[in-house]
């Protein structure tokens, strides 16, 4: 130890060494690494104030357990940037949510560190429950740990998982990051029970739990030992009992102080110690560190680049397909009594800010709760009201059955606000919009919308509201609408530009911008074509499928999941369709450069055209 | 009430007249509904065990509550039966399950008094939430009653809906049907906390919660309001606190003894009088009143036809697919210790028995909660274990974003065993299992398997668990193989029967039988036709893209929705394919019923192969 006062995670053995360091050298660590994280975040964007939040937390993981052989599961990856730091990617780290860089969540094809794949909320109690299962079943004593938030616990996938963990026998450790904030502000009993839990001093039982576990606690380095042995009635006072997760069958330690790194480390040897399915609550300060991050998480939670000294973030972009789309909302609504809007735990994030304001009594926060949010949907329309549920295109796959079971069936008449549709980018694999199409036209009456532009954007919301018809989807990118085109002639149907040429391009959403710059460049060629701006995508009336079927050559560009995607559908009908959809799962990196990476930039779009022009 | 002293439900104004009756008729008529009950059952199969456990429940909530004003949600709808008898479809009960006949489960469009529609579990609790609140928005004071078992409590949609239910300030009443036992024995750490609550006499804590609600009841008829005073003393002893719902933010009354009519109406009555979201518990016996069901509840849950003398039931087939999957599975399992099964509540329903007796420790049943299963099978398989996850083809709707997001993305490799797998006849839309396919298709890293027979569903089962691709699944159908078919040359890819016809029919599974008779129909006629028949179905090589682009007509003919087919995909690369898929949702009826409607019986292929063979 001798070795280096000053920590320095370049020259360290990760994540080994960690457990060598003294606490002022961990605490200078903190430091660092804070620093890293707001450098980065400020230059590529990404989530700061949740990882502002577990540097502590993360450190006394690593030093407690010893990754990869114990296993570390994080929910949805938010934060988890100190783990990637702590487990040899510092010199990658200013790669992170770039292409070819590192992920901004977790992947086990980025570090044997990364146990499991993170993204979608709520999903790690089960899959720490299935690893510690796995290694039960060898024989192994080793331990899984799930690192998740108060917000996952809005998503009904943790309860399945916690029902099957609490009588598991495995040695499972789920650590309940507590910071009082999902992604907008949690919403419904459990957060309120949860912070009940938070800032309760004492409880009515009191049970040596952590006693019995100091006395089976195995040799665990004499510093710690020594630590946990002199404060052994102050771990007592902050042992308290949930009787929720007790009930749940598991052991409960806490709440700790997720910034106070020995409390922190004893509670998680004396979780360790147990040998059983334990719940541990830390409580910690989401943006601890930064100011503008702690003083408003909100805006910090998943942003683009920012100014340090300023801290001004860009996440509520005013002017966003997503804003136009909340401004539009709030004047139909204003309208017309029985729209209601419903968020699953994105209220900023899907526009929804403007509706919950003005019309806080129709406006539905359900938490991370996609399924509950659809069934919800379909119980409001059963009494005639227009329940909007506005969603990311990849959080909208979660609620699948509900949309067959609860709304198809009946033809409920619900409108799916289908928003960060399409590539979106820098969040990778888990959050590209490419599977909606596919699944919503495998649903019996359903409707899709895909505009090309604002204007568009809100002539399709109203024909959604005022529609009859079971599910109404539109769909629509992340970010600014950048078309130039010129706005004539939007309507909800489609559109086609004619110029007697035998070879048609059909498109819908924001690739007809592009598209129009493929004809530029090849107009310059001497090279033209017909276009057809589809806007009501699904389903395909017969007089498209005519004018399709009337051309030598229709070329289709989508961002969308090749089986299932509208070419496919054209083309099982009309002869001379040509697909260029996304052939699988899409990488992290700037949304141009992944949809030229798709053959969806305006420049492959002219070679595709070109080719078969020339063919 | 002198006008009859047997009530005589075919005279009655329904559900309204309910409430006219005394006590002895109220016992009169729950003894006659349990006769309808089983004799009808007897004959159309059904859920019986379920159902007899709730008459006393369903005429309590029809004479304490005023349907179709006050809304009813049963969730799944197993234990309906009552409701429908008791709202006016008694005339038609003997329909129930038959094609145009009943449904088996709550349809709206088939009366008022169905809130809302059910089959799958879970959901009621959001649904009653959406009904709730637009009562609320409308200014109604009605009530809202969602009817639920402790199974259900065993899927997380349960949780997201009581975890915004609790806080909403709604008329909501929410009874917990508690029989100890869903689809087969409840599972986890929520059925272990519920069976606590079931038997405890008293409580830490009382509350006088049920004293105050009853200074609050309205006029509510007298012979009750005397009945409810003169017990109020009864009632407080009843009156036992949960921690769990109480931290929820409901309200909690019961447990109530579910087949005492008295009981159960001083309990209703005093969650009406609440005014706010309360959970009502009640104790109820799986079978009540038909001695073989009641010992043998797990047999009767949902059944074929029985004698009732002798009650032999028929729903564990020790000759079916799910039979011959679970010992096909266990021969595997016994020679490969990392093969692990997993089923959401339906051990017997997949076969899974004999897995789960002979190596239990690699046996695990999760409840009804098909989104855990995946991400803890792709948490096993993270670990190098294979494991074999067993479900119903409608029910892996509920974890379609666990298949993309958990398993896909890694290209993690598991088995998914599909039971149920196309038309399964008398349960309805919510079960028809035409929806894995397109749905499948759509997710990359998959591979899709449709034995013809039961040897072909050996190798598959055989082949998916020793590949190393992603998700593996093989799907079969409800029931019997009932093929007459050769059994030479069977292989787990496809196999083509040619005699130089211009004319191809493609198809997979059972339609295969289906097939070889329409041919048999023809060749009568003169007309002949190559036939290919599909095992490995998805993805599709390209050599078989060429054989059937080779023929001047391809005829598909499959049980799967017609957008996401395998005959779409087939379309849209081969110029001479026409299929015959599923054009919506398919009711309920007997299978070869629906299959002919569906354009898929032996004659109804035929008819087309000759329209294109004469054309």
């Amino acid at each position: 130890m001798a070795d280096f006062v000053i920590p320095d995670l370049r020259k360290m053995k990760l994540p080994a060494d960690l457990k060598k360091l003294d606490s002022k050298q961990c605490e200078l660590l903190c430091s660092e690494i804070r620093q890293i994280l707001i450098d980065t975040v400020s230059k590529n964007g990404g989530h700061l104030a949740s990882n502002l939040g577990t540097v502590e937390l993360t450190l006394a993981i690593h030093r407690v357990f010893e990754s990869p052989k114990d296993k570390i599961v994080w929910d949805v990856g938010h934060q988890s940037y100190t783990h990637k730091i702590l487990t040899g990617r510092l010199e990658r780290f200013d790669t992170i949510r770039k292409e070819n860089g590192l992920s901004g969540f977790c992947r086990p094809d980025e570090s044997v560190h990364d146990a499991f794949i993170s993204g979608h909320s709520s999903n790690s109690v089960s899959a720490a429950l299935g690893i510690a299962t796995a290694l039960k079943l060898s024989g192994s004593k080793r331990y899984t740990v799930a690192v998740l938030g108060d917000g996952a616990f809005t998503g009904g996938l943790v309860y399945e998982g916690l029902n099957n963990a609490g009588k598991s026998e495995t040695n499972l450790v789920i650590i309940l990051n507590h910071n009082e904030m999902s992604i907008s502000k949690n919403v419904g009993s459990i957060a309120k029970y949860l912070s009940t839990l938070r800032t309760k001093e004492s409880y009515h039982k009191t049970k040596n739990v952590v006693e019995k576990a100091l006395d089976k606690t195995p040799l665990v380095g004499k510093p710690l030992i020594r630590a946990v042995k002199a404060s052994k009635k102050a771990v007592k006072n902050v042992m308290l009992n949930s009787t929720m997760f007790e009930d749940l069958g598991f052991a409960f330690i806490g709440p700790l102080d997720g910034h106070d790194l020995e409390a922190l480390e004893r509670g998680l040897y004396a979780a360790k110690a147990l040998c059983k399915p334990v719940v541990v609550h830390v409580n910690t300060v989401k943006g601890k560190g930064y100011a503008p991050a702690e003083e408003n998480p909100g805006e910090y939670h998943g942003i683009g680049s920012f100014e340090i000294a300023t801290g001004n973030p860009d996440v509520v972009l005013p002017d966003s397909y997503s804003s136009v789309f909340g401004k539009e909302l709030l004047d139909l609504a204003n309208k017309d009594r029985r729209i209601t809007a419903v968020t699953a735990a994105m209220k900023y994030g899907t526009g929804l800010q403007y509706f919950a304001k003005a019309l806080p009594d129709r406006f539905f926060d359900v938490g991370i709760a996609e399924e509950h949010a659809v069934t919800f949907c379909a119980g409001l329309a059963s009494m005639g009201m227009i329940p909007v549920f506005a969603v990311y295109s990849s959080f909208l796959q979660r609620a699948y059955d509900q949309l067959i079971h609860d709304l198809s069936i009946c033809g409920t008449h619900t409108v799916l606000c289908v928003d960060r549709a399409g590539i979106v980018g820098e969040d990778g694999e888990t959050h590209q919009g490419i599977f909606d199409i596919p699944f919503l036209t495998s649903i019996p009456n359903t409707t899709i919308y895909s505009p090309s532009c604002y204007e568009e954007l809100r002539l399709c919301l109203k024909e959604a509201v005022s529609s009859k018809r079971g599910i109404t989807a539109v769909r629509y990118p992340k970010g600014r609408d950048n078309s130039l085109f010129e706005k004539t002639d939007l309507n909800t149907d489609h559109t086609l530009h004619s110029s007697g040429s035998r070879i048609l391009v059909v498109c819908y959403g924001r690739l007809y911008e592009n598209v129009l710059k493929a004809a530029e460049i090849l107009n310059n060629e001497g090279i033209v074509f017909d276009v057809l701006k589809l806007v009501k995508v699904f389903p395909i009336e017969q007089e498209l499928l005519d004018t399709v079927s009337g051309y030598d050559t229709a070329l289709f560009f989508e961002e969308c999941y090749k089986y299932g995607s509208i070419a496919e559908k054209y083309a099982s009908v009309c002869k001379n369709v040509h697909s260029t959809a996304i052939e699988g799962f899409v990488k992290h990196g700037s949304v141009n450069d992944l949809l030229h990476e798709c053959g969806l930039s305006p420049e492959r779009i002219a070679d595709k055209i070109r080719e078969h022009a020339n063919g």
